[in-house]
């Protein structure tokens, strides 16, 4: 083929994409699954509740599992293969959801002690043990050349993003925008916990985030302001209770004396019982 | 081809192998190289110090790094390539040689909590984490169909086999029988730190294997008995001190209370100033 046949010729793409879920597909994902099959030959997305990345208090056994209209919406979004596998497939020989992390038969794991060390780590601090170990997983048996996380989960993308340069794991890690209700609220498979009522207030974190953003457009640098700042918005909503509002480097996670633009804005918090989280990048 | 043909034809071996080494070749890591040589189409030798699996007070700045010698050895034994990376290769951004294990700027781990519990990971605390890593970052580089490890380090061989099975990692774990010097002396790199008088007395360890192997044979089931007499043989040297002797689950490396066959007896003990180990199948 010559070079003027190669260039209005449309490349055609390659390569093995894989989009990690735990199911309970939104627009989000789909957004993921699209996003990948731009640029890939096949996608495969798993579905698969991990429990190893749920706390003993957390929402592991009430986590919705729609698998059926999951897989409606993988061959919607031309999704190649659906990998579904079952607690024995992912931790041969053991039963992760009854026994605490340094008890299970089996008895590898995968861990970034960096990135994942504040917010979400110190709140939930068998988290991100469970999300690298079940990646790290999902890459060994798809063996993937892309894969696609959501920036939603900002902090997971960032550890995932460690964790494959550190292991050197030949996989390129896409980030995909987060993508938003009408109004703003991120979504989440958590928000069809929430209540109307709840619902309406959960907007106050992509409020609060918003704050933040408009005032470091104004010029403030100083993370603690900031902060305060997204406090008193998540405060207005009477069934909001804040977890963090931090503003943290955008790439380590780590705090800030003074704010820089690519910095990130985190929020969590619970509205009603349901934990929510968002992001921003400033 | 026709059926009749393909039974007389040698099969052609198919497959990448990785044969893992930290260098100071003897004829061991050649019994690994042949033996990956016939049953895969191209074997990679891995020669890399790693940092990561010495502890503090161990020998990480004296261990032999003859790195031509070993290249001629690899040319020898017909091995495809010769993977020596750099430490700035194998820990990207970080200088795992000067910290501790909890602070490098590299930030992951892998780590194998039960079948490295005991035994070398009881005395050696961080060294089974840093196999496990490194090991995890050259499967993910060198994607092999098959890895060769010596059975001289057997605890090392069933952590990386459990590793490989909870991690789903696509590739075959291949034991190689330990090969001895003339008088038994399980070759090893850290050999050539032995003085001639330390040489001669090192052969203890073979002897308390076989010790408790005619015990066995004899019918004495009480591991505690058996682990007497290792430690007993290994007294009649006055340069050796032992470690460890004790007899093991052939897979889980746990305590036993009734010796069967299969079961493995594990011997480590300080000749001098150097820490052997070796090891028998019962």
């Amino acid at each position: 083929m010559n070079a003027a046949v190669a260039a209005i010729k449309p490349r055609k793409p390659s390569g093995l994409a894989l989009v990690p879920t735990m199911g309970a597909l939104h627009e989000g994902h789909a957004a993921l699954m699209r996003t990948a099959r731009e640029s890939n030959a096949a996608v495969v997305v798993s579905i698969y509740v991990n429990p190893t990345q749920f706390g003993p208090n957390e929402d592991f056994a009430k986590y919705p599992r729609p698998l059926e209209a999951d897989c409606r919406i993988c061959e919607r979004e031309g999704v190649a293969v659906v990998f579904a596998p079952t607690d024995n497939e992912m931790y041969p020989g053991s039963q992760p959801r009854l026994r605490g992390r340094g008890q299970l038969a089996a008895s590898t794991w995968v861990e970034e002690l960096q990135v994942a060390k504040r917010l979400e780590g110190e709140r939930r601090p068998s988290h991100f043990h469970g999300v690298c170990t079940v990646v790290a997983k999902l890459f060994n048996i798809i063996q993937p050349d892309r894969a696609y996380f959501g920036q939603k989960d900002y902090q997971q993308l960032k550890v995932i993003q460690r964790m494959v340069r550190d292991l050197c794991y030949p996989i390129e890690i896409v980030s995909v925008p987060t993508v938003r209700e009408a109004d703003g609220l991120a979504m989440s498979s958590r928000n069809r916990y929430l209540s109307p009522d709840e619902r309406a207030q959960a907007l106050v974190l992509w409020k609060a985030l918003n704050c933040a953003r408009d005032l470091f457009a104004k010029g403030e640098r100083d993370p603690q302001r900031l902060q305060t700042a997204m406090a008193q918005v998540i405060a207005t909503a009477p069934a909001a209770r804040l977890d963090y509002a931090e503003i943290a480097d955008g790439e380590t996670l780590e705090q800030r004396q003074k704010v820089k633009r690519g910095d990130v804005a985190l929020i969590a918090a619970f509205v009603g019982a349901t934990r929510l989280i968002d992001n921003l990048i400033l």
